[in-house]
């Protein structure tokens, strides 16, 4: 049986979730899947930095508290990430980038991503930033390394779309996207259809967990601003930088507006969209909507969120599912490795998927 | 290029539809998908038979009224459909079924199926009968000859919900599937809620083209219990037979029992559903449910189906979009013949799919 060596950069929510699927899944996992995964190498801000080339015992790891995991005196571990060191040097099939989301450069997240792909390892990642601004130099350097390079992860959590647009549509085409994807912001827009102030809404979202200390990014649309970019340039070919996405957030909309439009039969929800221009160019947005009750997008309410694709052969076509969360979007991890392991192992298993169906579900 | 020849048996809408998207579309497809269709044989009970195994020219077919067609007196023709000597003897590589769902006993559109896949040919359909009730076995003749068996669009026409079980959740648990699987009766709930009586509801669903004659399969939630056979087979790996499956329709739902359950915030939908056991074994049923108004099949509308999928690790993910129609229904079939050929053509091209994404959008 395979397997794939993961270096995890990052050790926060997401990653640390992953490593307590590996930890508490891996065997069930490898049965189903055919491969089994092991951690090589763990590197974090806070942390430090931990290397086992025969497999790091991640059990010890999760039951400490986030906050207080220190590796430096264990054996293989400092207390500084050495994250160049770790990405470009130490043994491993996989890449798994889950630092903080930098939407003005990318940065520090690009560089660990060009290091991994340049050393010929596989990258997966849940971190926008990188694949907003740079994904066609990112597969480009993953096409010349022989490796992939895969983040279902950074839209919609594992909810699988980005995967979706590339498998589930061949022979036809895609003319447009939109979604609701900043569960934040659809739970606020919810609150104010039932007469919250907005600040009160705010601050509603953050006791829930949806909304961050500063709430500016969900309520502007800076965070679904490159969720556009990356369904613009991913789905339908563009080459979109920041400043073609004009992005208004939902601050303008008051408790009045959205229930006087509940009352029309109207939802005001944040539509981020993308659609095929005449001349063929693409044009792409982030602004509040009044969408009509039948609109695939209006019933798509609090944290869940939803892409509807636009198509010529089969009308719209929409999948909604969870846009965030620890597990779900460890989950697009894991779903990033079946990928590269489908493409490629695909001359010893054409189908691991289906089998793998079938075997669980009869178990 | 490779190329795929196509019988196809059962010329109405469907198969008219698949012909017609070879026609106009064939050499845009073969650039995006890499290889060429042909049809090189068209069976009907009503038409006859056409056989030509250079290629049958299809515009001249498509120009004539559907039920003016003739194939007697054509070069090849014959006004016999002669199905199975054309099915197992014709050389063909596809079989593409689309003759009427006979939910009994699933012939002749059975027989055909076995006749192709003995014949070591791979068949596609979107019949219905034969997948619900013979799905398992007919599985195991198409991989003892080495082909395969698809039928995509036996549940919600081209919208890819089988396709979206296999693929998109490795790894984790499907644990059950709840769909809304029937337009007619999801457009005549619709007008319930409006106020409008049962009878009237029918014939106006019948005007639109939606409700057919006899739309006892429709109300009576019998074309909905095929449909979760095939999920509950297929999905969750039970065997179930048409007896298995509870099945009520939405015959006793009044206007007044919908506007009521409106006034509450519920909808009235016509759920098909099957969910696995503690005991591993798996219920299925179709039933008219008050669903919430935050459940993810609340919003589903008039002729819209969708399914959702629970899941362990991702919550619930749900796959709305058309669940009829001739284009829709045909383009089932072609991606059924472009699994076929990423199944079988794995070696020589493993991820086509992205490829044609990218050149298609950027052209």
């Amino acid at each position: 049986m395979g397997r794939y060596d993961l270096a995890l950069i990052g050790f926060g929510g997401v990653n640390r979730a992953l490593a307590e699927l590996i930890s508490q899944r891996g065997d069930r996992l490898a049965d189903e899947l055919g491969f089994a995964l092991r951690v090589v190498a763990i590197t974090d801000l806070r942390a430090g930095s931990l290397v086992d080339t025969d497999g790091i015992d991640l059990a010890p790891l999760l039951a400490a508290e986030p906050g207080e995991l220190a590796f430096a005196g264990l054996p293989g571990g400092s207390a500084d990430p050495r994250n160049e060191w770790v990405i470009r040097e130490v043994p491993a099939d996989v890449v798994v980038e889950a630092t903080f989301t930098n939407p003005e450069d990318g940065e520090p997240a690009l560089s660990h991503m060009r290091w991994a792909l340049a050393a010929g390892k596989h990258v997966c990642t849940t971190n926008k930033g990188p694949v907003a601004l740079a994904c066609r130099e990112l597969k480009q350097v993953a096409e010349r390394h022989g490796v992939s390079f895969e983040f279902e992860g950074s839209v919609l959590s594992g909810t699988p779309i980005l995967r979706t647009a590339e498998r589930m549509f061949g022979g036809l085409e895609i003319t447009g996207v939109q979604g609701i994807m900043n569960g934040t912001s659809n739970y606020i827009l919810g609150r104010l259809e039932e007469g919250v102030e907005l600040p009160e809404a705010i601050a509603q979202a953050q006791e829930l967990g949806y909304a961050e200390a500063d709430p500016t990014a969900d309520i502007e649309g800076h965070d679904v601003q490159l969720k556009v970019m990356i369904l613009a340039n991913e789905v339908l070919g563009a080459d979109l930088r920041r400043e073609d996405v004009v992005c208004e957030g939902i601050s303008k909309i008051t408790p009045d507006y959205a229930q006087d439009a509940v009352s029309k039969g109207l939802r005001w929800k944040l539509v981020g969209s993308a659609t095929r221009r005449a001349d063929g160019t693409v044009d792409a947005r982030v602004a509040p909507v009044a969408l009509p009750g039948h609109h695939p997008l209006a019933g798509i309410s609090g944290p869940v969120n939803a892409v509807a694709f636009h198509t010529d052969l089969l009308g719209t076509v929409t999948v909604s599912g969870p846009g965030a969360g620890r597990i779900e979007t460890a989950y697009a991890l894991l779903s990033d490795v079946i990928a590269i392991h489908q493409r490629h192992h695909a001359h010893d298993d054409t189908a691991p998927a289906r089998r793998v169906l079938q075997e669980t579900s009869r178990g």
